[in-house]
């Protein structure tokens, strides 16, 4: 049967989903759990590539597997077998061409700051630090720029061959909880490393080296005069795949 | 001068605060960056001692160091000899006699439930998971019982050597947020253990195990009939020390 896995994971020990040789990665880790309950070798197939260090509150993958065990059991089957920063939170059988990552419709990111003058080290994986005067205000107004449909190229990294870049957002949200910020973006679909260059590029406005024409400009024409701020991994969270 | 220092530590990977032969301890990693600071072997007093995986936001701590340093500006000379997991929020001079733990007032602490069926990796080392049917309802009526001034000799594990196990709890709260939950305790002082011992209690309330009437007569005889629960450290968090 083919078998929906939805999963937490704290990205950082992990290499990034993707299976690479000789490094700990989610991919593997699961696929692995998953060939000592069934004694199949399975190909994993991911929602969405996430990077190094970057957390998933709601990655999604498929898997064919034969099986006695009853689909929505099969979560609580595998989680003894994986470490405890991977774990399925739910599972359950889908159609025979039913693709994670093919079939998927849109995703959920949120990137975390934590607004303080000191490092804090419960938070030191979780969030991206900025100072405590940081202007959240320059960031709710530039905020709502990225929304609609924009070539998003100027703000994904080289790498990654899509056909196209064009992108749309549908949610571009800033939510506030005293010291602690997210930002939230939900698309049809993210190029490589987009959320984090969106992310360094408000916090870029909000330092006040980028101004909100700017970045208006360069979603406009496609084009980016100045080199991109790419925010680091830790602060980024994968919330939810649609379907 | 007498140094006051405030600290935030990720409590996973110490032995605990105090420092330990071999082990890696909160005390011992502090004083070896204040060593290499200051080139001075300098003796640091915790206001308390909290075990191995439990965290601290405020932790408080004193120690004597002859210093051109200011002593507002010395967190930030000392955190980057500190490792990611602990750092110095604040530094202040106090006065001579002044000691972290002898002038303690009192201290706050919370204790974090996670209301989920299903494993959590972005909160293993962050909460206590109970069930989502988790009935907190019975916790919030029994957690005021521990409120004022009780012999709390059945709430400590033995090994400490302490004068009187009389402490009086200023506040015993529950703060829901969802799936979140926080238990807040502030007292005069704490036994060993006695935080988590509470919890365990509460915990065995909302199970069914503990009627919140034993836990009454528990406090008032100072006698325990039942082996105590006691929470795992991992959802304990020392908030405050109060002068």
């Amino acid at each position: 049967m083919n078998l929906k896995l939805t999963l937490e994971y704290d990205g950082t020990d992990f290499c990034g989903w993707q299976e690479q040789m000789g490094q700990r990665s989610v991919q593997g880790t699961v696929a692995e759990a998953l060939a000592r309950l069934t004694g199949q070798n399975i190909k994993l197939h991911g929602a969405g590539r996430t990077d190094a260090g970057v957390h998933a509150l709601g990655q999604v993958a498929n898997c064919v597997v034969k099986t006695q065990i009853p689909p929505e059991k099969f979560a609580k089957a595998l989680n003894p077998l994986l470490p405890p920063d991977v774990k399925v939170l739910t599972s359950e059988v889908v159609a025979e061409e039913w693709h994670a990552r093919f079939s998927a419709r849109g995703k959920l990111y949120s990137y975390h700051l934590l607004l303080s003058d000191r490092p804090r080290p419960l938070l030191r994986h979780r969030a991206l630090r900025v100072g405590a005067s940081f202007d959240l205000d320059k960031v709710e107004q530039a905020i709502s720029l990225f929304l609609g449909r924009h070539d998003f190229a100027p703000f994904s990294a080289k790498g990654s061959s899509v056909k196209s870049t064009v992108r749309t957002i549908t949610q571009a949200e800033l939510l506030r909880q005293g010291e602690h910020c997210q930002l939230l973006f939900a698309a049809d679909g993210f190029l490589y490393h987009m959320v984090r260059m969106m992310v360094g590029e408000l916090v870029a406005v909000a330092l006040g080296s980028v101004t909100p024409e700017e970045v208006a400009a360069t979603l406009a024409t496609a084009e980016r005069r100045r080199p991109p701020l790419t925010a680091p991994p830790q602060g980024l969270y994968l919330v939810e795949v649609r379907y």
